[in-house]
């Protein structure tokens, strides 16, 4: 498997994917066609323009899968898929409704088709969709996601704000609250940070770094370079409460 | 009907319910015994214990629903029910999986049981959970909460900080996002607010305001005395993407 899953797409006061091109472009390995799934926003036209714009400089061309008259056919034509970030909930609901999910599953795990997401395209590399900030504003069928790694990512990280008098959980509580249902590690990616999958070996990459939350565990930070590959061997166990 | 939901349990710097004494113990209209539902978090007994000890010096005794036999029968014999705050996914699967949530839908809906909730006790008494702050920890088998009320509400609404460089989604456009997938209204309730409805009014009370969000519509800002019954007769549409 090949995976690239950035925490976020735009990083503040940069352009769309710009903290990202090199390693985007090593990613892509030459390939020079990414499919990219726009579903997470609502005009998938627009969307897949500012993907399209961002990555012509590298020399990457970029078809919206919503173009295509068949887009299940597309995944299975395709070399490298980028599914874009936004609301994790409508992404979900659109990629099992259209039989997307189960064709990106099937070449990703199979070594054909290369994953690159970000955000809300990142926590569907996930087992389910457990760990995502967003709304839940569409009913998926199943929080069953992609199911690429055997652990969940929360990207956009946020570390808590010490002087903060608002009383809603902060994101480290909200992660302790899955821990409580779920025995399964969630790897905190911040903002302008990746993580990158090849050979077997999962690597750490970016501006930031990560904060890794396991049960019965004291969090671990990591900074970028930092090896993770002890993540990809985990069994993950669901609705287990503490 | 009779509904007090609040955005929050408890507010910076005070204690359990503090900021909201006055107005539960009016709200109970001279009852003396309120059924609690603590299934929010994880540990029922101390979340029970924690609310029967802020509403035993307004003579308020406070049964845990986890303590009964049959907690539909509880429920069926209540008076009055407090669904208290902490993550809305498992509440909702928990209530759902009980048989509590019909039972509650059923005799609030007939004006037989006064219901009070904050923070996910508060989303509960929506359509569905669509506008909940929190993670999905755990997966009902439906979105589809206690519908006492045809509008969503947003808890523990926050105003976007203009200083902040995360590029996580405000409160705002989580909402937007909504209402891009649903043609309902959204009521976020800022912290130290809440929204009273009796004898087919809606008020707003306590520390702060409200900002309603409806699609086509420029947000509108309200304030503690408010009237805003308008929202009591409105019909919610889900899934009519605009």
């Amino acid at each position: 498997m090949n995976l690239l899953l950035l925490s976020n797409s735009r990083t503040h006061g940069r352009g769309f994917l710009e903290h990202a091109l090199d390693e985007v472009t090593d990613f892509l390995g030459g390939r020079s066609n990414l499919l990219f799934v726009p579903y997470a926003l609502r005009d998938h036209d627009a969307y897949t323009a500012t993907v399209a714009d961002a990555l012509r400089p590298a020399g990457i061309t970029v078809t919206g899968v919503h173009t295509a008259a068949d887009p299940v056919a597309a995944v299975r034509a395709a070399e490298a898929v980028f599914v874009g970030g936004g609301n994790s909930f409508r992404l979900l609901k659109t990629l099992r409704d259209t039989g997307i999910r189960d064709a990106v599953h099937d070449r990703v795990r199979a070594g054909a088709l290369r994953y690159m997401g970000s955000s809300a395209g990142t926590n569907m590399a996930c087992p389910t969709l457990r760990t995502t900030n967003d709304m839940p504003i569409a009913e998926p069928d199943s929080f069953t996601a992609l199911d690429l790694v055997p652990f969940q990512i929360n990207p956009h990280y946020l570390d808590p704000d010490p002087s903060s008098t608002h009383m809603g959980e902060t994101r480290q509580q909200r992660i302790e609250e899955f821990l409580e249902q779920n025995d399964v590690p969630v790897l905190g990616i911040r903002e302008g940070a990746w993580l990158r999958v090849s050979d077997g070996s999962a690597r750490l990459g970016g501006l930031s770094g990560a904060r890794l939350f396991a049960r019965g565990a004291e969090p671990r930070e990591f900074v970028p370079g930092d090896d993770v590959t002890f993540l990809l061997s985990g069994t993950p166990r669901f609705d287990v409460p503490a």
